[in-house]
């Protein structure tokens, strides 16, 4: 069955665990998040890469190490499976809802499923609570899937699995000026903290450090002595 | 041998690879931290907590899971072992240094050290790059060995360590408000980024998303069909 590109009356939404079958719409999804983010000349993703970073052998435990969530809508209903981490039903009957790029999206979970977002999260360290969080990297909704509760479905689920078991908090970034998200998040209850600022070290900037660490006074004062 | 509680001469700081001999003076470090951030309300590290967290069975190779370092300072030269991550050699010559709370933190390496400081880090991702990268979630020293440059080099060698293993990327957050800091990392080659605010979910506002996950919309559903 191949997804319709017209969605109507009930659609059935997941986020499931993602596995390397979805490397493919992965790396277009994070294509089209680098483009709604005028980020396409940072963009250095491949195929390869996000399999061997985001799907190694053996695979870890998931929300235990890089984690990536794929969110599928079904034309019929999926029954929860333990790749299930989130759901939603939409109702599209008052108005269908066109995804011009369905056939582009194909779920390889099949079943005239469509791909429409995912999530990327991995472990982060709270010093202070000695206990792991969740840092939720992205959350991506293609287009024309927005403004339908999808994005509130997947941080919640995804807030949902770190409580139970047993994470300190849930974190992630907001462009200061992006007002509409700020209020979304703290509505979710989040706090938004105002004075921290991140600093990155990368490219040339990071590679001059190569070197700079263990041995590398032994061997200057090697060097003194000679 | 002990360690002495004023410093004169040559010393030899070590930053090198912590273990579980180590939890009781990352416990102290981090309570002193959390008094100098003016934050002991949010202080709940243990030190079974920090053992199950920081040092598990099997231990995760350094830098691919929750990494500690410990920074220990010696009377006497220190060989780089497989542990060693970064050295400095300071000249105290010209003005001894006091160090009343070195009886409280001999280091568990013995040979006179004494624990000044710590490290904790652990892997994050970059999607645009598909590769890891490293966040660095706190530098700490003790207040008597401040302004020698040991901060720098504990974040050159971890930022080197960074590079050589192939990541893409360091990361840290700073204060808005400390322009000391901000200048210094700026001039080791940091970006300091200041659209982007962080977002927290944790305590009751994170525990409220128990259950919001896999199977709830099935159930409410259920619930609904009966």
């Amino acid at each position: 069955m191949a997804a319709p590109t017209t969605f109507s009356g009930e659609v059935w939404a997941e986020l499931r665990l993602a596995d390397a079958r979805d490397v493919p719409h992965i790396y277009s999804l994070i294509h089209q998040m680098a483009e709604f983010e005028l980020l396409t000349d940072l963009f250095a993703a491949t195929h390869e890469l996000l399999t061997s970073t985001l799907f190694p052998t053996p695979q870890p435990a998931p929300f235990t190490s890089f984690t990536a969530l794929i969110l599928d809508l079904s034309p019929s209903p999926v029954p929860a499976s333990a790749d299930t981490v989130g759901s939603l039903r939409l109702d599209l009957a008052a108005s269908p809802l066109a995804d011009p790029e369905a056939a582009a999206f194909p779920s390889p979970r099949g079943g005239g499923r469509v791909t429409a977002g995912f999530v990327i999260c991995f472990p982060n360290y709270s010093t202070f609570l000695a206990k792991p969080g969740l840092y939720v990297e992205d959350i991506f909704v293609r287009a024309p899937w927005r403004r339908h509760g999808l994005g509130r479905m997947m941080l919640s689920a995804v807030a949902g699995r770190a409580a139970e078991i047993g994470m300190g908090r849930v974190e992630w970034c907001v462009l200061d000026w992006n007002q509409n998200a700020i209020d979304f998040y703290e509505q979710m209850g989040a706090e938004v903290f105002t004075k921290w600022r991140i600093c990155r070290l990368t490219g040339p900037a990071l590679d001059k450090y190569k070197g700079t660490g263990s041995g590398s006074q032994e061997e200057k004062d090697a060097g003194k002595a000679e």
